[in-house]
């Protein structure tokens, strides 16, 4: 078995605000030919999330920094293409991190098969993979809906958030997302949300979503941060949940931020504001996937994907997610 | 039974910022002869809490703002002098909410008779009362502390910090408390915190708790706000608990008020930051009477008390918690 050749997305230099193309740069690799106890694999599709973003960052973090020269991180989909090790056989479709790269050749427990429960295997890297399962459990798990509350989720058309929409409409809610486009909003309100509002274009932010959400806000669910949080925090009703997913107006962020100046709320209304990480509600795993395969079979639940292709989009497909390039999931097809 | 004579404490005018004396009015009033169903009540002692400055804004809260030229309300603890319920008799002592006054007639189902379990009465306006089960509730039921964890209470030698502070050592945990006096201080590790920090000393609080506090944080009891806030969202741990108790370095503010500006830690470090209302743990109420008469019999919890005297102290009781001018509980006493 030869080394596949394979190019490779490393960090050629930390981004200062918002990432820019030359803080990427496309190398030329290979995975080898696999040891005993190795896989080799050609990557077929490869995800860009925001939380990415933060590894960029030389901080300690809930995972480790990225190094610049160094091939950056992240999961992906792919094919075996040679086993050294007996639980893979050639033409096996795996899982696995080492995505910005075109193969790769590692040790077998780094790689996982899984059943694709009839659905595109692509949709593991989105709607049944990581940011599906943030949706899931952040929603379920921190925010609790009950039937006849009012959900708010900011960042709505993304990866997550259009599947915390579409949650919590199953789960009897009255469901408002914000969105950066007039064309986002209707895909969204086609999916039986509630109310979408174009954070760019509505004016006061704060205005349109009191106007969407008379009653207040029980449950937040937030992508977005910044203004976003100080508008749930002003119209959050008593014990309303917040689900802190993310804040990614933050992210790129070189000045000191500015706090939500109405935090105090969270004294007077009995605020519950909880951050996770999704691995820690990988105990949920095949619930999740048997849930979600239920609710895409019976055409409850409908995602979206927005696809760049080649190793060479990306750090541009990366770079899109913060200017809202991307409609649902953001992925990368190398294959 | 003839009426009795009263003078009770209004509010004269919405207070700007820092409450002033000008802000409050005494006047003569009086209790009259109770009618069937109603009790005549004399004054003891009343309590001022620095929530009741949300009282004087004029907005909507989890309870009713004070109104221009009324009365104000409050924890007190009186004596009956003349009732026409069943219920109640001549020298029966009763807690209620209407302090703030010397005396008060009104219905029956406004005062509740107690069980004092061999402690002084007024203790249940403060460490067996509200303020103690704030902090009994808040720490255990949202805090959750474990053995072994490090708790950090801000404004530690107050009403709620002290018992916050002796009740997480109680239950294992290293205690690091802030304060605003050396006195306070060393009153605070007399008790057996771990370390006190004064705030108004240390230079750089967000050091001088680091250094008290070497292995991070995994409960913050906080009672300040600002500052303190942004301190331990730098030293929390994963998985941290933000009790959310209040935020007096907020509450005279009249500006646009600075949110934490490292609230981003909520995500990536997974914290709950939950705030709550005393109001909505009512249900604990007995098993917290017994647990603290049990602590405070077998010597384990202590208490301060700094004691005003006359209705004409009301008022400076109340701006003097914004000061710092109270050791443990703040009371009048009226009688």
């Amino acid at each position: 078995m030869p080394a596949l050749p394979s190019r490779e997305v490393r960090l050629a230099a930390r981004p200062v605000g918002l990432p820019k193309p030359s803080d990427f740069a496309v190398a030329e690799a290979a995975a080898p030919e696999p040891q005993a106890g190795q896989v080799q694999v050609k990557n077929l599709w490869m995800s860009v999330d925001p939380y990415m973003r933060g590894r960029m960052y030389d901080r300690p973090s809930y995972v480790p920094p990225f190094q610049i020269g160094e091939a950056l991180q992240g999961h992906a989909l792919g094919q075996v293409v040679a086993s050294g090790d007996p639980g893979f056989a050639p033409g096996d479709l795996v899982l696995h991190m080492f995505g910005w790269r075109e193969a790769v050749t590692h040790v077998a427990a780094a790689f996982q098969k899984f059943d694709p429960r009839g659905l595109p295997p692509e949709a593991f890297l989105g709607v049944v993979g990581m940011p599906g399962l943030t949706a899931y459990a952040g929603l379920l798990q921190i925010g609790q809906p009950q039937p006849g509350e009012t959900v708010f989720v900011s960042g709505g058309a993304g990866a997550v958030g259009s599947i915390v929409a579409q949650i919590a409409k199953l789960k009897g809610c009255t469901v408002v997302a914000s969105a950066g486009s007039d064309e986002k909003c209707r895909w969204l309100e086609s999916l039986g949300i509630d109310k979408a509002v174009n954070y760019k274009t509505c004016g006061n932010l704060l205005e349109a979503v009191r106007a969407a959400a008379p009653k207040g806000i029980d449950v937040y669910f937030d992508n977005v941060g910044g203004e976003h949080l100080e508008v749930a925090l002003e119209l959050a009703r008593p014990f309303a949940r917040f689900v802190e997913c993310g804040m990614i107006s933050q992210y790129n962020e070189t000045g000191v931020p500015v706090g939500p100046r109405n935090l105090i709320y969270v004294v007077g209304k009995s605020l519950k504001i909880q951050g996770f990480i999704v691995s820690q509600f990988a105990g949920l795993k095949d619930q999740f996937e048997a849930d979600m395969a239920e609710w895409i079979k019976a055409g409850k639940l409908k995602w979206e994907e927005t696809v760049k292709h080649g190793i060479e989009e990306a750090a541009p497909a990366f770079l899109g997610l913060f200017s809202g390039a991307n409609a649902g999931k953001m992925l990368v097809k190398l294959a």
